[in-house]
């Protein structure tokens, strides 16, 4: 287990490979005290999490849902619902909460030696009508992502990409040299 | 210093008294370390980072942005820039990737005994206005929010605000009882 808070930062890796252990429903309750352990935006409130580990709804997933066919034994979803939340808070800000509550549950997973990979599904319509349907979300409640859990059976190495090009000290400046180019009859992306 | 992620996550909280001291270089490119290394939907990478210590333009935005009237001596601007992302999903997920950002970032701090309040800017038009001007940002660079970074003069109590109402297992049941109900008339909300 990684001893300090970037070491844990660093080791969290997208995991697309998992073992077949199943994953205890205590230390997925561990997960989601983390994930509500996020900030919230005026504490808001906005979420909710959905867990599935019945095979055949994760294989209707991961055959109709595109970068989703991971063999992962359990998924989380997480769900923005505006109408449950504290304040108007909760229907500007439910996408940056769920992402916040995201990334500590990833995190956490890592302190349990579990490996995780986040399918990103708002704002793309049709994976999100695929997985409302699929989980019979009601329309009002908007899936955000999935996240998948479950032992690693891969362990891509601690990294950063950090870069110092994307760092602005004091004052914004634009820079000559873009990743991309719009400027020249080359640029295809 | 927390001892585990879980401890580091719940001791997480929105720090608003700040110390005069200032933070050093070296340890805001540690925050940014942590801050890169969240996940990025498809790897696209849209995110930029502006480091603000200056006084001036510090005292601007306690003054002209809500919510923002902390006394922090550094504050982080998490910025969406599609423009420079390495392909489309910059464009639809700028967002998530930067609030995952952030979350990275404030746990990062956690462990390095700085307390953080994260700022939302955006999607609040005149809060994205105001602050666009402020740091003079271009129109294709978006404020998703501000990170306001300092040793703290308070601590609140570790916490996680865990929910058990929120937690659907399996599948998705619309419960009888929310939190707010607009089907009464004294629903004022």
């Amino acid at each position: 287990m990684p001893d300090t808070i970037l070491e844990t930062i660093y080791q969290r890796r997208s995991v697309r490979q998992y073992t077949e252990q199943p994953v205890a429903k205590e230390l997925i309750t561990e997960l989601l005290k983390a994930a509500m352990a996020a900030p919230s935006a005026s504490n808001s409130q906005p979420l909710e999490f959905l867990v599935i580990t019945a095979s055949d709804v994760l294989d209707k997933i991961r055959t109709k849902m595109r970068f989703a066919n991971y063999n992962a034994p359990a998924a989380i979803a997480v769900l923005g619902n505006p109408g449950i939340a504290n304040n108007s808070s909760g229907k500007y800000f439910w996408q940056q909460d769920g992402s916040a509550a995201i990334e500590n549950l990833m995190l956490a997973a890592v302190g349990m030696g579990l490996g995780t990979v986040w399918i990103g599904v708002h704002p793309i319509a049709p994976f999100e009508r695929t997985i409302s349907q699929i989980l019979g979300l009601p329309e009002q409640v908007y899936p955000l992502g999935l996240v998948y859990v479950g032992y690693p059976a891969e362990t891509p190495p601690p990294r950063t990409q950090y870069n110092e090009n994307v760092i602005h000290w004091e004052q914004y400046e634009p820079r000559k040299r873009r990743k991309k180019n719009r400027n020249t009859k080359y640029d295809q992306d």
